[in-house]
């Protein structure tokens, strides 16, 4: 009820704060028998490190998995999986002068409201490094999604205002954007660089596409494919929306253009974006996020300390310009765990 | 698990098909001691119901709401309350056209595939009809919040193509598109009856407004308020986007433009819409929904029966051109039901 | 979180007082394509309505059940289940008397320091009425255990102080005591009859046996099958104790007595009771719970008024002079929905 | 919904192997600001550990603590809090000749036939080294309850056929049975070294007395407060049965002797044990549990392997010939761990 579990049958919860002892998580409900390794697993968490590029953070952390329960011989056995990151680059003084203030944009002044009392070391558990135990999971997931034939596939369709226009699925990993179109990449990579010069930030927009999904996989009512993916999604710190199918391009067509027709084929269009009352159609589902602006600017900007007196703060450090690119896996990891639960409640369904 | 449960400490359980004996909720987790009466819950329950006005369908319920269980002299006793309506208006009959066909938009085929039987009477459970059992459970957590100072409001501030220009609070109630603008309401109420006039719909988008909020509510990681808002928005049918604060409009945004500075009277700004990592800073709660346009249109569509043959289909009856005024009380039910929730997870967590 | 709901994947919630507007159960987890009608369920609830013989109350309720949701040409739709029992025999003003004190034995102290308020009348939601509900959804999963080959049975095993000294299975619906031992239950009877007689009552065992469960069934740690059964069990009010196996009888005995010996033919010994580490050997389920004795007597007590003032109370009405042979198939009931929920976790395991 | 949870509002998440990395739980639902070191739960976790005594297992198990989140200079501050135990002492060639064999008593078998693989080292996951994790959370628990005036006591009240004849708290830490009784104790001792001299093991009973309770605390239906305890209690290994007051003891009475009669000083009797329909009457709770011997000995004993061929046992090594001792802790864990969460669930309630 404390909010940091997620999932019903494919359940975890993560647990750590950016500068304490550790971050990871707990995942019960994976399947016995899978094989699986830490390689498998780092793998994942190598795609969300700080200090990939000019456009990350140059934070080194080497954010290695250690998995400590849950796998024997190379396999689970169907018992709780720990996966854990001891932190290593915890330099807790760099934070003494936030120790007071309430960074903008931050989670800083609402933690505080809420309990009384404040991690104030890079965020604590608000910090984007809680996610390191949700791309660890994921990474379970999608082992088990791509045994199912399911390909979870996500990239920056847009960033500093640049829109993407093509998707170019092998050139995502190519481009330190994880944009769908190189070319686009390319003006991102120079706009985010000319901002983080000025000590400023700027958002995007991430789009997933899942294929291989069968007609039928969902909850209707409350749990709906798109309502858990949703949650999934704004659950995510930096993520202010969330769209399926034509989402909010759907409002202002008519019905008779927006009603996805069948033919003997099959679907003729995919407006729905791949579900139906929660439901999968067996078409590719299609969903997008909306990206804020990283928070940790070095610009100073205007705010109050623990006693309401006026200051100005400049978040110095090793911040993320635009976090669309290391957000992409999460954002897979997230999907694969929603989807992977949702085919174990269908096995549970019974017919 | 199979979804038809919603929250955590005031939690609901619906249940019902559009022409099976009776739709309803089981609302668990009311305190004791509410004063509540039928008529409370029936007052919100005739905002959603049908026939009001040429947008919406002609269909005549009269939707009594019977309280069958948890209230005692007038007031809640804290064991489950269950609300019921009955079905009077079944004509199933009417149904039978499409009881061999899939209507394009409707989850009649993915229903059938998930579960290889399907209700086919008015879309069965994945009728607007579950809605009412929300609704009505609703009432009780608005009630519930009233008496905590707060008001929530939702209104059309788009459909049809047309927007709103201002919100002008007390007019809503009094225009059939229970939009926030009475100018624009107008010209959308006279594009909808031409488009239903074509046997055509179209779609829009609800704001929802919260003021009285606390800062400190909401939990953290998964449980963010906006994350579990955005769950209960996509969990409806006809609703494909969720976004709070500026959402799509914050992505192209630089950091120093978006983050919400303070000074010693609170924030400057509220372009987070209310929340920073899942808890509320006390600023108004702001957040739009998607909505599509109505599945149900008399023009003719293309589909196919259960055999895979190729049909043309018209969905005849009595349908809403657009969704939108009536789906506004069901957008603040669910918001009220997020909302207390999240205010009992608070008064559990214990300082 | 406010207790009404039991199980995981198929899952119950329960609603109703006893003198309120009616008593039933959401079902929500029943598979699709089920073939159950109200005459399956109204089987299950003869056998737990009053007015059946001498040793139970000669109130009279028909007791029908209606299922309102969930069931479409008798079939299961993979939707939730209403089932409800509308009070018919409320005569409030029966209980006027008690309004203002506390009957010795009931929950009126309790449910007034917890909820402030109480409903009276009849014991309101700690109403052995309750169980109707549970019944009803038992009677679901009885009929889908069935299918899997698992069959359920529970009996009186002692009563009045007398022990059944054999166990003839299809003697127990002969008897008025649901007892497993004819001649034992003559002898119940007629020591109860004099109790009644007395205004008095007692308690008994009601022992469980379940035949046809594979091994490997059931959760690890927490969710341990007889976890899950002690749960089930003791969420009866009359219920005070619970042992599987040997239970208390253990105690005394070396692990080289105890352990149960495997050969190539399999356990040769059953004194673990079917479970080891909370998953099934394959062998019977046996489990006894303890029943006190009814707590509504005639015989004058003594108690206190909600002012605190002594008094003496007479429970008059119509009463259970021992409540096992209508708890017998509310224990069947309870055992039914626990197995066939750890069922739809097995199958939700995935190996 | 894999087992490894338990709670609702003060939950934990148990996980680790005997012979793994480490075992240890995730707490989420700790208040913020409590004061918390690892000495608070290493003091519980000693109570717990092996080689305490003649009658415990010689094993060495430092089982040294480590907080890794959610406790920030040495408060909570309400998020997850990471308690872990590294494993040290790990022979897993000492289980080598286990390997291929089903222990009598043990869950080997049970384990195999549900997931298909085992993890065979000292057990596994159904280790009773599990609830070095439960211990741990108890530990907070039990800290907060203290705080609200609770005062948890568990002790060994029979072992090996001797019952204790008083109640001494006092003594209880002061023998190695941990029993109410130091003369019944010292007969329990010899008779146990007798039994390991055998290369046996024998059972117990422990009783759990909980003092400070306020009336009205627990919740109605399926999560009474006894059920919740029952389901607490029989999720441990070596637990066969439970009962609340009089349990099994009531089951011969007349209601006349066995309701708690009422005076203006309150109860005149605690038959209930503190619970009357699941809510706590501010009287003393009393429950037993039954513990059977332990499974290991070091007797010959019959099984199979693998492939089903008779195969003769010992359990070599270093076993516990009563686990009563050490079983108590975990039995007051378990109580602190469910209370505390009634409490929360209470404080949720609202009125």
């Amino acid at each position: 009820m404390a909010g940091s579990s997620f999932g019903t049958l494919f359940r975890i919860s993560t647990f750590g704060e950016s500068h304490g002892g550790a971050v990871g998580v707990v995942l019960d409900g994976a399947p016995p028998g899978l094989e699986i390794s830490e390689a498998d697993i780092q793998k994942e968490l190598d795609r969300r490190k700080p200090g990939q590029s000019s456009v990350t953070t140059p934070r080194k952390e080497p954010d290695m998995v250690h998995i400590l329960s849950g796998v024997f011989e190379g396999k689970t056995t169907g018992t709780p999986m720990l996966m854990i990151l001891y932190n290593k680059d915890a330099q807790p003084s760099a934070y003494n002068d936030i120790k007071e203030m309430f960074r903008p944009g931050h989670a800083d002044y609402t933690y505080l409201k809420k309990y009384g009392i404040r991690d104030y070391r890079g965020s604590g558990r608000a910090s984007g490094r809680e996610t390191a135990g949700r791309v660890a999971a994921g990474a379970v997931a999608r082992k088990l999604l791509e045994q199912r034939g399911v390909r979870i596939l996500a990239y920056t369709s847009r960033a500093a205002g640049i829109a993407c226009e093509q998707v170019v699925p092998e050139e995502i990993e190519n481009n330190p954007m994880r944009a769908c179109d190189p070319a686009a990449a390319a003006k991102m990579v120079s706009r985010i660089e000319m901002l983080a010069e000025e000590g400023d930030s700027v958002g995007g927009i991430i789009e997933c596409r899942v294929n291989g999904l069968p007609a039928g996989l969902g909850e209707p009512v409350f749990d709906k494919l798109e309502a858990d993916l949703a949650k999934g999604m704004l659950s995510l710190g930096a993520v202010k929306g969330f769209e399926i199918g034509l989402g909010f391009g759907a409002v202002d067509l008519k019905g008779s253009e927006h009603n996805d027709a069948m033919s003997a084929d099959g679907f003729v269009t995919n407006n729905a974006g791949g579900v139906i009352g929660g439901i999968t159609t067996g078409e590719e589902l299609v969903f997008r996020v909306a990206v804020k602006p990283t928070s940790s600017i070095s610009k100073a900007q205007k705010t109050v300390d623990k006693n309401g007196a006026e200051r100005e703060i400049r978040t110095e450090g090793r911040h993320d310009p635009c976090i669309c690119p290391r957000l992409v896996p999460v954002i897979e990891a997230m999907a694969c765990l929603v989807i992977e639960d949702h085919y174990k409640r269908l096995e549970a369904q019974g017919v």
